[in-house]
């Protein structure tokens, strides 16, 4: 970790007291991205949890559709902009510009969706996600009825719909273990030349 | 399933079309309680998502630790009613009418923890989860004085925490695919002779 | 009263203290019900109060008109669960449960009315009366659009207004006073082969 | 009426088809203050509801005890503001401000009671109001502690909350019928010379 | 001033210790109107803050164009009240009597802009105006249609926008500093023999 | 600009079409950062509200006093993120950056500023600039102790909440006129060998 900042509210393990597998996660992200991201160790104190965690993360993250990884991204961003989760907000907001090839598209849905440089049809894939992150108790039929408009099958509606509800624990998890970006994304897929690689299955 | 609302606004799978271990998930579910509730149908379209979300749910409400099953199950009651997620609070309400062996306090704490029939430590339990359910960006130092005065300790606090943020997700996921709860949660535990047990890896 | 939990935080007098039309009363329903609902008991430290509250109460709840009783009182539950009072949401959702012969339509509404097993008709029904419960200063006429596509009448319309308007005190009284629901409420209307009769004149 | 605004959206009988009692009373009401209150003339549809409504707020608002006429009438313009209702705090400003004998008080606290011109006691029982009319079910022990201190017995305190509820339903009540203040409520009080009497028994 | 609350929470310095430009601005206005309004002294102490903030309010309230004066103190009353800023509310309420000719319409749309007297145009005006106060990031192009259906252009948009925006800040520096109106603007504009003279660049 | 967005919704006038004091600000804020920020742009069409606008800002973003250059632009931050304005939080992000030598600092206060690398100093300063921002009408004597408690003057304090106030008024010009933010205030103050200039008068 770069910054001064506890990692956690809540106890972390020193890598050697992990269990080989969460221990083997921990070192393939650290070799990719060349840090580990915060969430990593901040979850390793409860091994079924993370486990769980990750397995979940990239089933949402990494599964074959029409959603492209920009496009997940984009949704992390704005619904952890709007449950104001500093850590989402900073790390997914770095893996965003990096995937949508673009420095300024994180910092713009996460303060107003509404006025960012998407596209119609992601305009209509973050109104929906916001719902779900905000008020999914007032979803109804008409709520579908623009994304079927954009194109957007079941499948793609389910992603939208999972990935907002999946952060929405996120978030939460972040906040109340209070933890930090970690430094090294607040520069990421910010200067066109320099191209770090996101780290791979980071949340 | 025993209502004649729909599962799911999304595809349900045949029961032949999923793999082995979701289908063997879900019937022992059905063995042990008589019926098959409804979110396992809901959820296996999804295999992945299927395994990552009950391995989650189980690593977090069957843990061992301070927290009694009724303390957990009436955090999810809690936090699903200000959610406004039907099927979280009718489902669990049933199962934490069993586990307190109370008829009455599901009904209370959806309605207004407040006012239930509930200790100080559980109250002060609830306070803290209802802040990570509805203000999680908001929640401060000062916000665990509270729950350490009534003795929960470390891993006690983020069982609270975390289980409020997993089911953060859950309402969401319900509200959004428009789960209805099964007909036979609603009288569970309610009657005292009979006493029907609760479905074990349940959501 | 069956609960332990004191009937209101202001004196309850002893029936006798009382004087005769209200005690007449109050002997009545507990004749009829055989028990007496407490914001009877509540309420009867005030006997000008008292003879108001139900009297207004019975010409909305007991007046002819197109709703029906079970209508009449899924309003009460649906904005008595907007505004957190676990005494209208558990009294009236035992007299919705047998005035609709519908076990588990009290149970959605308090938490949800838009997922709940009920009619379009009743749907917007429920959808004037939250704005009125929640928002009554924007309403407009755009909102008495789907009401009369419905066929609601201005009687009627007056009806769901009014019962919403009266539940907005009444759920007020019960939150300051912190009424508790007795306990026979809880199980009133969920087994189909006990059919125990509704209070006539409660509230 | 002195307005061209309609009286309510709902039917407005004419006098003479009115029950006697119900005339009686309107021309009493005339008779004392010159001209009749829009919300006499859009309840008369409606007798049985007239005759409670009127009766609920006289039992509340001319009752003998420690809150002065001023105090009571305080509680409805603020609560009235806090509901968006434009009669109650045009109407009751006006007899607030003749009973208050201060030309100021009800413009201020219908905007903001924490600015007004008022003692520390009142504007505790105005916190303790605002608290019901909006956020009724977290009201807890501790809101009762300041007024305590302030020397309001329980008795005072049932008249706080019971006002504040009373008008929750008023205010929804003129909100969804539309009732327009009348035209001589907003002079009255303000101009020292000129002193109108308060109409009596208004609401 | 004719009122004994303190006119700031902030120093307010004597007309002799103001620079020339700024003594001589409050000595027109006594001049002109007969009394100082007490954000004139509450801002003295800033004098180049003083400079902009009249500026800025002559530049939007005086601007030739086809929003009335009447128009442009309407956005200022009506968003104020929803900022709940007692002195904008009763010094711009006085100017907006005068202005319209109308002893209501302030007490009106400080209340509840969808019940006043006013025109379907100066409803859509406040419309928007409401949306710039209390929503800003949600406006978006169809919040357009309605203003330019009713004739508003480009050029009178902007002075509703930029209005509601100026008070946005101007309730908020009422609001931190605690600035009292002036007894003399609770009557100002209502009787209708007297016609007080609004005092020229206040705020 | 950089960017292919437009400036504004309303007019932007050419350089030469604009008073010599106005395009000669414009030209010196060019020289000065190498290009011009899109606010100036979006301004000039109103020459009086263009000067007063910056008067107002430099009165104070650029006064003397115990606030730092960053403390300002702090509060500018942390309320332009709370108010959903794009173009504040990443042009005055910028500034941040630059003036506090920290490139995460921006980023963290623009989602949660509790949660941000800040002195608990800042950290009062920052809770009252977002209640002014957010909840002005409830600021009570109560929230200036935590100021005092720090050592904020009388001066410190009008200096907080009148910049909170400044930037509720431009974010919702920002807002209602969709200005976005130049492209060259992404990047600033994020790679420490690069040391890009701030621009002077800007906002």
């Amino acid at each position: 970790m770069s910054t001064t900042r506890p990692v956690s509210r809540f106890p972390v393990p020193t890598l050697d007291a992990l269990p080989d597998d969460v221990r083997t996660r921990i070192l393939a992200v650290q070799e990719k991205s060349g840090f580990v991201p915060n969430v990593f160790l901040a979850l390793a104190h409860r091994p079924d949890e993370f486990r769980a965690f990750f397995a979940y993360h990239d089933a949402l993250m990494e599964r074959p559709g029409n959603l492209t990884a920009a496009d997940r991204e984009m949704i992390v961003v704005a619904t952890s902009g709007a449950n104001s989760c500093q850590y989402c907000v900073v790390a997914h907001g770095a893996i965003l510009r990096i995937r949508a090839k673009n420095p300024r598209v994180a910092d713009q849905v996460a303060v107003n969706h509404r006025k960012a440089e998407i596209t119609p049809r992601q305009r209509a894939m973050l109104d929906f996600a916001m719902k779900v992150a905000l008020a999914s108790g007032e979803i109804e039929d008409a709520d579908f009825v623009p994304l079927r408009e954009h194109g957007f099958t079941d499948a793609d509606i389910w992603d939208i719909g999972a990935i907002a509800a999946f952060f929405a624990m996120s978030n939460r998890l972040a906040n109340f273990a209070s933890i930090p970006p970690n430094e090294e994304f607040y520069l990421m897929g910010r200067v066109p030349k320099a191209k770090p690689e996101a780290p791979k299955p980071s949340a």
